[in-house]
């Protein structure tokens, strides 16, 4: 059986993969290595994925971002999700989940896969769910095989990592029912296991067979990421018994799935008020052991429909400088329509902005020096400079086209009342060009 | 002499502005009566602006946003300054400034005035600036005449709040000095008052003169926003001892303002890293006694050119939730061009956005039950109560709009695989529509 990258780093081996991430990341392999052997790193990295260039996620390293695509029975098109994997990619993506519930799910994965340089996610139980209702079934009816053929189909064709709802049992669900939420369960996945089990009235079989899914993760180096199925959806449904009886079951299956060789890392919230985000990501921290964290916003408020890239961009940014180390991406269609390639840019940027922020905040060398950089090449009006190191140079170099200065050292913004001018003329008379 | 809005609360006055205020934050009016006469609330509010609607800014009320429209010496088009208004005010705002500094200033701001129910705000140098470069002298040939002429003029015409740099002085520009700024002075008006210290080896007239100021500010019911014009440009200057220093001394004005019966606000960064924001909060509540914060951003990264609305609601929003009281927003061309009308749009939102998250997290009622009530209407599938909650109904409704789905139940981001339906047909059947 080959090597995960957890059970080589185990072994004390630095793999291909360790050595890229160690590059990337501007670190010693044998931090990267050591990480990975304690679970505080992964690198979602299935050896099938042949133009995968690895990326890690974890401790000590830059935070990461994740953009969703995907089609859905309403909207789907292959040309245009094409456009969406590359606008993800032209945005800075640092993975990509293919979440398509339309069309041929099968086509567009193995397109997406051979195409994107990146980790690829996906949540295998859409393609389990589309399959059984395209027989005029249920996603009740679904059986467990049904649901592993699905898992190990897509860990054969090389998908990185994957989204699977185990800590959706029937003890959470319980909890969840006597809570009395006012938005349930918003997760796709989530609620798939949750109506599973009320009509079933058995255990979600991807928790009650969770060996099964380890066996396939094992031998295909799929890293686990543990979804958070009852996620708040609502900032009154947040932290509440349900979301953190779930997240208990996750640390438990977090350590089960390192006792297998197999990478985790877990999925967090949802909808947050902003001051307790910082709370959230402790828990998970303790209660996960310090798994790598992948959160999904959170969205510091409800009534933000149309912006919600924004409120995303909020609270990924506090979670992140909070310990999180993997921000979904959100994009300004969320809660209204299925994204197209311009908000999936959009969401993109955003997000990394988010992440770089934090990065900053958490004192990482290579992104304060970016920062600092920067600022020294706008006190010196070196506006080509500026442009190469915004996180965006293609837009912020069509705003300043769009708006000439009459003269080039300034913006539109001051004109020849520029500050940074005055003072190099008043208080370093000796940097005046000439 | 007329009661300013502070005078009047001291002798237990409960003047119609207190009573509008306090209708609109859902408050009583002795609360706002209590806060105005101990300085920690204000109202901005020039006898002379006939057409206003009277805003509070401080302890207690929901945080404010505040719009920067005008011209610049590059471009001037009174047409597109009138839509800017037009869409700020659309958006939301609760202030805007006129920060012209090109064109004919004087009626530019007689026009925004009479047609602005929102307070508005100026920095009057920048008048004072227009006038003498265009006699073809420096901002440093500026008397204090000149300065005290505009602040007088401007108070007549009916303006609010005035952002003045008192603190900008010798003693602050001496710190600036022996730190080392990477961007010295950014703040426009900054560095006129800077430059006009190096220039002429004196002490700033605002600073020196400023019971001139208090006297003017006093006869008119201007609202001082004192203007920290060393306020950091980048990261690497945030928190630095000129910032602080300057800080100092707007204590010690702030409580000059209230002993001659002026009411105040002070301004605040500026660039600062995520980790540091909660820090200059406490720092100027503490030294400033309170009195109401007007932030700018604070951006959280330097690197997001094209993006800097999004830094901007990300450290405004964490800036809010530690006592922040008003949030000046940014908009997208920030650092690169003067804004259009549609920046000026997506500015206001998405620092209103940056507000609304702060008020919940502070605990607001009305706001943590607006999210509540968009919360339940999602749970309901209840769109035109989702539309009328969002903070931008106009572009919520358009996004969905453009997208439309199968079944108006659901939207295309999953079509018939909706999470929340599903939950309400497994777990609440009795809410079924029949």
């Amino acid at each position: 059986m080959i090597d995960t990258q957890l059970t080589a780093a185990r072994k004390g081996q630095i793999t291909p993969a360790m050595a890229a991430v160690a590059q990337s990341e501007g670190l010693d392999a044998e931090i990267i290595r050591q990480g990975l052997a304690r679970g505080v790193i992964a690198i979602p990295c299935n050896p099938a994925h042949a133009c995968l260039q690895p990326r890690g996620v974890g401790q000590g390293l830059a935070v990461k971002v994740n953009a969703n695509i995907g089609t859905s029975p309403d909207r789907c098109d292959p040309a245009e999700e094409r456009q969406k994997l590359q606008a993800a990619l032209e945005a800075g993506a640092d993975a990509v989940m293919d979440l398509s519930t339309g069309g041929d799910l099968v086509a567009m994965r193995r397109q997406i896969i051979a195409a994107c340089p990146v980790p690829v996610g996906t949540v295998p139980i859409y393609q389990a769910a589309v399959e059984i209702t395209g027989q005029g079934k249920g996603v009740v009816d679904l059986s467990a095989d049904d649901l592993f053929r699905v898992i190990e189909q897509q860990a054969v064709e090389g998908v990185d990592f994957m989204t699977v709802h185990c800590g959706v049992n029937m003890a959470a669900l319980e909890r969840l029912r006597l809570e009395g939420r006012v938005t349930d369960v918003v997760s796709r996945g989530g609620a798939f296991m949750a109506c599973w089990i009320i009509k079933n009235q058995a255990e979600n079989p991807l928790f009650a067979q969770y060996d099964r899914l380890l066996d396939i993760c094992r031998r295909h180096d799929v890293t686990l990421s543990l979804g958070d199925g009852l996620r708040p959806g609502c900032l009154a449904d947040a932290t509440d018994r349900a979301q953190i009886t779930e997240l208990i079951t996750l640390g438990e299956l977090t350590q089960r799935a390192w006792d297998a060789g197999v990478q985790v890392m877990i999925e967090g919230p949802g909808h947050v008020p902003l001051n307790q985000i910082v709370t959230n990501i402790q828990l998970q921290k303790r209660l996960c052991h310090d798994a790598p964290f992948y959160v999904l916003g959170p969205l510091v408020t409800d009534v933000a429909a149309g912006w919600d890239h924004v409120a995303c961009a909020i609270g990924g940014a506090i979670a992140a400088t909070a310990g999180a180390d993997f921000l979904c991406y959100v994009t300004p269609t969320e809660h209204l329509a299925l994204p197209g390639p311009k908000d999936v840019y959009e969401g993109v940027i955003t997000t990394r902005i988010a992440a770089h922020a934090a990065d900053v905040a958490r004192g990482r060398a290579q992104s304060v020096a970016r920062d600092r950089q920067m600022a020294q090449a706008r006190a010196a009006m070196d506006w080509e400079t500026m442009m190469s190191l915004c996180l965006d140079p293609k837009t912020a170099r069509a705003m300043r086209e769009g708006s000439r200065p009459q003269e080039d050292e300034v913006c539109t913004m001051c004109g020849k009342f520029c500050a940074v001018r005055l003072m190099r003329d008043y208080l370093h008379p000796e940097r005046k060009k000439v």
